[in-house]
């Protein structure tokens, strides 16, 4: 079992470790407990039987809880069974049952307690720390929500073993890109044949995966500085997945956009860091891109991060744990998804 | 003019004078102004013209608006309209709008900037300082919100002129409240005829009624302590409006609370300020109470500030400007209910 703590505006801990689940320990009398209606029977049993709920709520699955109807239901359901100022919300699943959970737990009596317990690779190395809650609306997504950083979190790595292998690969992106960013002794680790659910080094690898972002957003808590860097990759990720209408997802999609990320810092006089990226790609075996052209997505890149007349504004990378924001002018943008394309296309 | 600065965890000022509204001072480029759709248009123009709004948002009049579907079309205007997160929104109108908009302000992006103007005498005292947002839910009001203090507060006393002389003795209750429990130099200004919209008195007592709440509020900031005593004849007004489905106003039933509260401080030793709260019952002159037994509002005010076996939970008071919590035992509760029933409907 594996500890960190995460500091800033709130203080919390984040355990992660095998057979988490039965050992939750939410010291509140009325809880709530919300969940996909999807996740495996034993996983919300074991939690009701170690927070002993007054009420469980199912949601819809995936990204089909984080609506504000869903949240509606949600909320009213926490109000007739009277959970007090002083009760808590616990969310238990992938990362947007827990944004969902989290923001009902924000704006519900103006806030009560909170406490995630993701069940996804990608909903333990990105989602479950850093506050960030919310619910998408029909012009996007993520554009409704509250800053209410839990009060614990619970990784339970025995989870990840119901999970697809193409999720269970999807969500490694991000700890790779925490890699990339901070760690580098993660990029070994993320393709090695070991890092797989139940393998030996699964809970060291998600521990020093989640370390990087709980530093990150101790340091910087409500996203004005360095946090930004944790959007490595995710520029053109953001495009990708906004041309393909969310038909690619979202650790495929950074997984591709790390690998353009590399090739643009590489290209404005950083360190090569492209045999890296590339490495993960072949290990991640994501969907294959549709037919795409840089005007497709170039839009979508500088709605992202702002644009001006000096060029696009991307996180990049000196060298390994060396991120830098920088602006990258038009023609390399374009030169660049070209040979990307080629390359990422040859995989 | 009159300038009231709020402290705390955020910092802002509160503007108390004729003529406001023209002359807002928001410094976006991007506003959003939400005001409820029977405001008087000649208000929303000045605003418009002083603070250049790239949308305006009408929403339904009073409560109407404080409705999770109401805040989702909100949000999703917000979204449409590009309102970057450094964006503003402006809220403008009585207590409901300014609810509605700082909680859209809330979420919207995590949370942008929010401005409130409130055009009644219930907004300005109570409703625009103090950062609670927020709207109802079917199972009950203000359960859902969030604290989101606004960057500035602008009360002009001009739009007080078009109220229904009902809904400004309405208002006036929070303001005597503030009286009672802090500034009794408020009590005999709020019941003398000057006040009212128009009157040499009005931009004075207005704000001295806000110092008085934004001075709890500096040093209270999320409600732990003595900001409970702002509650003071809230238990039996939230017992009241409930018992009657919101047939009353708040103002009023804070109104009648007020005087049950100064009943039951007397009857636990404290100073008779019984004549305080006749007299502003007689200056607010409000709708009669429908037939009532104490078994009908009991429930109400035991969920309201919790009982257990002692009793229940009142904000009380020693003499004028001595606030204090106190247990009620319920043969007190139950005999002046009867005392203060018949007092109330001789007036």
């Amino acid at each position: 079992m594996r500890q960190i703590e995460v500091g800033g505006g709130a203080s919390y801990r984040v355990t992660v470790g095998a057979g988490l689940l039965g050992q939750l320990h939410v010291p509140h009398r009325h809880v709530a407990l919300i969940h996909p209606e999807d996740l495996p029977p034993a996983f919300v049993a074991q939690v009701q039987a170690s927070v002993q709920p007054v009420v469980t709520i199912p949601v819809p699955a995936r990204d089909d809880c984080k609506t504000l109807t869903v949240l509606a239901g949600v909320l009213s359901t926490l109000a007739a069974a009277n959970i007090p100022r002083d009760g808590a919300v616990v969310g238990l699943g992938g990362g947007a049952a827990t944004d969902l959970a989290g923001f009902a737990a924000a704006s519900y009596l103006r806030g009560v307690a909170f406490y995630t317990v993701p069940t996804t690779l990608l909903g333990m190395v990105d989602a479950a720390v850093g506050g960030k809650t919310g619910v998408n609306l029909p012009e996007g997504k993520n554009l409704v929500g509250a800053f209410w950083p839990p009060q614990a979190v619970w990784c339970d790595t025995d989870t990840l073993a119901t999970l697809p292998s193409a999720v269970f690969r999807e969500g490694a992106a991000e700890a790779y890109k925490h890699g990339l960013i901070a760690d580098p002794s993660l990029l070994g680790r993320v393709t090695s044949p070991d890092f797989h659910a139940g393998g030996p080094t699964l809970e060291g690898t998600v521990a020093d995966a989640i370390a990087v972002k709980a530093g990150v957003v101790t340091r910087d808590l409500t996203e004005k500085g360095e946090r930004a860097f944790l959007n490595f990759g995710h520029t053109l990720a953001h495009a990708l997945e906004a041309v393909t209408h969310h038909a690619i997802s979202h650790g495929e999609a950074v997984g591709y956009g790390m690998h353009y990320a590399a090739r643009l810092s590489r290209a404005l006089g950083g360190a090569d860091l492209t045999e890296h990226t590339l490495t993960f790609l072949r290990w991640q075996r994501p969907a294959p891109l549709p037919p795409l052209t840089y005007d497709d997505a170039a839009p979508y890149m500088a709605r992202d991060k702002k644009a001006d007349a000096d060029g696009v504004r991307f996180v990049l990378l000196r060298d390994l744990a060396q991120p830098y924001l920088g602006r990258v002018p038009e023609p390399v943008l374009r030169a660049e998804f070209e040979g990307w394309q080629a390359e990422v296309r040859g995989l």
